[in-house]
């Protein structure tokens, strides 16, 4: 069971939620799409949709940070050193995605 | 009818399909949050959604500039500037999601 | 002479300037990094910074849509074409930089 | 002293020799702009520093987060929470620019 327990567990319901309207402006997205609406207007939405995925990202990372990395650094310097490159790799595709 | 012919309209199946993947890839992230994944894992797929989301952002804003935006800079020099300036605030809000 | 007539020759002088402080702001974060300055007081410059380019970016894009796109199209629409093309190049590796 | 040991210290040198050659890279952006080349070689060139920028914030945070974060950690629970925000901080700040 501990096993399972990482960063966002806490706060695993909001995660779903936000994850769940991401699905939902995704569908919103295909709709708009197949109405022909307006290129500009797509993209809008397209970049709204961008721009919570983020939020995401940041949230889960924020977590991560909190949790796994303090908690592996308190448990030994290695583990924490591991749980940082671990961590580094996250942010650098996070900068480019 | 021919209010509806936009950029992407000549390939509104490949867009639609390319959302339909994205809709199908915000599932799969529900699913490794439920089943708690681990967040770094979680994290490669958020970046890895939101790269096809701007792969999407840059295939909208293409058949938007080759057609919208040379037509009507083809029709008259206003036209065209007045499309131009609606391109670059997409352009701004792609840059800054 | 014509042949160096760009987008942004209309405002080099602002584009100048711009690049002149920048290039102090780097001078800058020499600055703090050889007199020790805290890591995350060095990151907050490196995002200044970063930001006032991605500015330069986009003005320098705005003149090149505007004057050269545009001009492009009015004159050919092969032309127009190419200079979209082009721009549509910039554009991806602005979003990517 | 301690005080002035950050996570960069280490390669302090490194970190300089990186900003000096961005430096000289917007003196390079200015010469362009003053010799009045083309946008979008400017705009290529700009995209390259903008890269060298990123390349240099994550490598301060690299050293932070294997610094001043795992060592707070490794200091107390409390100590380790506090640096992370702050780290959290400046990756969004990061994301963003």
């Amino acid at each position: 069971m501990d096993e399972t327990v990482h960063g966002y567990t806490h706060r695993k319901d909001d995660v779903l939620k936000r994850l769940r309207r991401i699905e939902g402006q995704t569908r919103g997205l295909q709709r708009m799409v197949e109405e022909d609406q307006y290129c500009i207007d797509v993209l809008t939405q397209v970049a709204a949709v961008t721009k919570a995925l983020h939020a995401v990202s940041l949230g889960l990372l924020e977590d991560h940070l909190h949790h796994c990395v303090v908690d592996a650094a308190r448990a030994g310097e290695r583990e924490g050193q591991e749980k940082v490159d671990e961590a580094l790799g996250a942010i650098a595709r996070l900068v480019r995605s």
